[in-house]
């Protein structure tokens, strides 16, 4: 049975993993065939409440949290090598942008969670695909755009397609139901969120990418 | 376009909603062509630390944490009427049992948060229809089971089904990709993770619950 990794960073669109895009992925990955393997940084990030959507100062931590979306069966990345993998995927929400790596502060200049950064390149060196979804793909354009150059999505939201290629990479347009595959590097990517209507476009967009993952595992 | 109501009970499976089935409930009712209203009360918890899987001690809010499934999109219970549904359903996890009601502690001998128990009474007056999914059907067995004596299901437990029979409910075993109805009473209810080994045995059973509670409506 293929292993695919599901990087997770918190639980909640405003400060951690877009839930439903993460839930999504799991059930793509299980319709499949193939296993997850959930995983997050064992790092602190500050809340947001998502009913009034404002920060309120207190911090929790990456791990503990997005072992809800997990159900507790979660690894802290550090542990996981690119060797007990065939393939990983990024959900997307804000906790990709502001907790895997600091693009929602920085853009281009971002820096990324050293464990992130380390086992995505360790997947590109082995040639195993990587799937990036909503806004998650600015995490593997800040990794691999200088080197790899790979073309990615993030739907077509001009001012983070800017700094996506800022950091090297390629922006491509892409509708919410498809995807967009850059072959040579094996990275799979689509909008979901950054352009859904509905969480049923949700599930037909992820679902297609998932598929492309599992398949060029 | 029908409006079913989706009861929440915070975000997580030891201390709140079971995540992946309430996604899956908005996936599916959005599948229907139906639209969801997310509701939760606004009221305290006491958090589970879902990687120890140990309460922590610290307090939060069921309508604060619900919003995260919602994404903000969510309303206090105590605001909405039957009048404003056409049918509703609350998903597992042990929020329902602990944060609804009080079954978790008392079994039979729960009471149920007021403004749950008011707006279930209101919709089965109104004959329409409820549905709930995994360990939810102890809140309708407790709000309706003396009144009603509903058909529910909540899997083969046989400590958990011997409660509902305590409250005047009647428990019928179930598959996990099936559901059980009570028509007399428009009462759905599907073992969902009581029972499932996979997110995709989940997503069928709720599938088929929530399309019944639909065409219920």
């Amino acid at each position: 049975m293929k292993k695919i990794g599901v990087v997770l960073s918190g639980c909640g669109v405003r400060d951690g993993s877009e839930i439903h895009e993460a839930v999504l992925t799991l059930l793509a990955i299980d319709q499949c065939g193939a296993e997850a393997l959930c995983m997050a940084p064992d790092t602190e990030f500050t809340e947001t409440n998502h009913l009034t959507m404002e920060e309120t100062g207190a911090r929790r931590n990456v791990l503990v949290e997005s072992a809800r979306i997990a159900r507790g069966n979660i690894r802290n990345i550090k542990d996981i090598k690119a060797t007990d993998l065939d393939g990983i995927i990024l959900p997307g929400g804000f906790g990709a942008a502001k907790n895997l790596c600091d693009f929602a502060v920085k853009g281009a200049a971002a820096t990324v969670q050293p464990e992130v950064s380390r086992l995505l390149r360790e997947m590109a060196t082995a040639s195993k695909p990587i799937g990036a979804i909503c806004i998650a793909p600015v995490v593997t354009a800040a990794v691999l755009g200088k080197d790899l150059a790979p073309t990615v999505t993030i739907g077509t939201d001009a001012g983070t397609s800017a700094e996506i290629e800022k950091c090297g990479a390629k922006h491509q347009d892409c509708p919410v139901t498809e995807f967009v595959v850059d072959k040579k590097n094996k990275l799979v990517s689509t909008p979901a969120y950054m352009l859904a209507n509905s969480i049923s476009e949700v599930y037909e967009g992820i679902g297609k990418c998932v598929r492309e993952v599992v398949a060029l595992s």
